[in-house]
């Protein structure tokens, strides 16, 4: 590998996989098939990638999956009512409501719509609650806890640790400080959750053991901002202008990547870092829900 | 008042009660007495004289409170079956379980049973998700929700401050992070959530513009970790050994209040300070409660 102090996201995310797999065997031989029922409304470009992604790993793991496409006029009262019908089915272990969702939906009332049992993204209020009292029967989100088991598997120490967080978004900033705060050894942590708001955010940033960038600021962390040594989690995925692309453009993380990895002491890569966890732990969950089903 | 720089939490609380008082009128005049059941379990002599102190807020409002007092061997099952019957009285908008219960009952099963509706603790796993969202929708709990309240009505500003939170407590501390990293002029706060496993307390705190202490180590806050100026919130409630008392203890907070007080820019008394605001949005909560009754 070009980089030594590189954390493998795709390796990490295969041994999720590998773990999930015989997970969905076993809920096979006790007659379960797990399921996972995907809706899309509308049709975002990067929504339909990121769907993509999720089915073919549902496929490569044993996992069934169905994706309803919805137009972009439908109500909300439409959505919710697909939403109730898969609540109410046997057949589909999980659910997830791809974001975005057209600005005439409520975000908000659809993840609440989904039942707490089936919700593998871990948006519905109660698994946010639940993640915050440290209730280990909820759902963990996928990308924070990606990026928790980034850094249990690769032996990066958060218990007594400095982390700062950038980003309050409900998707990963807030519930990644809501799990790093835990009481346990692979958490542990002194998180300082920092936003636009925040008025020294490189100070903090400088007294970090390890820094989680989700605030979708292209390259925002630059390596004066960083611990020599610290570890650097890139959450971030943004579009910005290139030249030479083919449409013009190319994604980049919150990371100045050739900037910060030379001073870190583990950075993840961006793509190949968070982005293939967050797909392992919806498969993991999925599996999980597919056994929290099977045990009622 | 001998120290310049209090914040009078019994003052602020009154204000807060004539508020609610005028809200329950108005539930009255629409035909609506709001009424709160209290559920104690054993005698734990701390529980009997909070809700003791909470009954004669209700009488003080025009709130119609029940005290079920239930003996110490309760069965879980049994406790579970009065919630539920709570749950579906209309004549009890809110339901106050009293924390401690005993070792023999498991508190988060108790707590998630009181229905999200009339949880006026907000200790429900959706109620304390739907606060890390910034969904206005559910309860806020009653301390941390009382400490912003004394933050807000004593005019410090959290938009842009550095606050430390001391303790990580499911009551205080992290739903008090919760609150506090709101996007919103009356939150946006940088919050840093210290607990026992923090290596580096006093930099923290020393750094700080606002400091909430609840950890529930006696006069833990020392002078030397205030910056001066600061805020400083004393939310601990700890019995100590006292020579000279009828009981040979006596109640101090997290707080050294003679060592930081001279320090501080504003500072809580204790008692006086946090305790009479839990009281108060206890009483708002309940006033909310009924007035969500009577809106479905």
């Amino acid at each position: 590998m070009a980089y030594p102090n590189l954390i493998d996201g795709r390796a990490i995310a295969e041994q999720i996989h590998s773990e999930t797999a015989a997970r969905v065997q076993d809920l096979r031989q006790r007659g379960v098939r797990p399921g996972l029922a995907f809706v899309r409304v509308g049709e975002d470009p990067a929504s339909r990638v990121y769907v993509g992604m999720k089915e073919r790993a549902c496929a490569r793991l044993g996992i069934v999956s169905i994706t309803q496409v919805l137009p972009d006029s439908t109500t909300e009262a439409e959505l919710l009512a697909l939403i109730d019908a898969l609540n109410a089915s046997a057949e589909w272990h999980g659910i997830l409501v791809q974001a975005p969702l057209p600005s005439h939906i409520q975000s908000s009332r659809v993840f609440a719509r989904v039942s707490p049992l089936k919700d593998v993204d871990g948006f519905h209020p109660e698994n946010v609650g639940k993640l915050m009292l440290g209730d280990p029967s909820g759902f963990v989100p996928c990308t924070p806890g990606g990026v928790q088991e980034l850094l249990i598997r690769s032996k990066v120490k958060t218990d007594g640790a400095e982390v700062v967080v950038l980003g309050r978004g409900d998707i990963v900033g807030k519930p990644m400080t809501s799990i790093l705060c835990q009481k346990s050894p692979q958490a542990n942590a002194t998180v300082t959750l920092c936003h636009s708001r925040t008025r020294h955010v490189s100070e903090h940033c400088r007294r970090a053991d390890v820094i989680i960038a989700a605030m979708g600021v292209p390259e925002f962390l630059k390596a004066e901002m960083v611990k020599p040594g610290a570890t650097v989690i890139d959450v971030g995925v943004n579009r910005v202008p290139a030249a030479g692309t083919k449409d013009g453009t190319k994604l980049v993380g919150d990371v100045d990547f050739a900037g910060v990895q030379p001073v870190a002491g583990l950075i993840t890569p961006n793509p190949g870092g968070v982005g293939p966890m967050t797909i392992a732990l919806l498969m993991r969950n999925t599996a999980r829900a597919a056994e929290m089903f099977l045990a009622k």
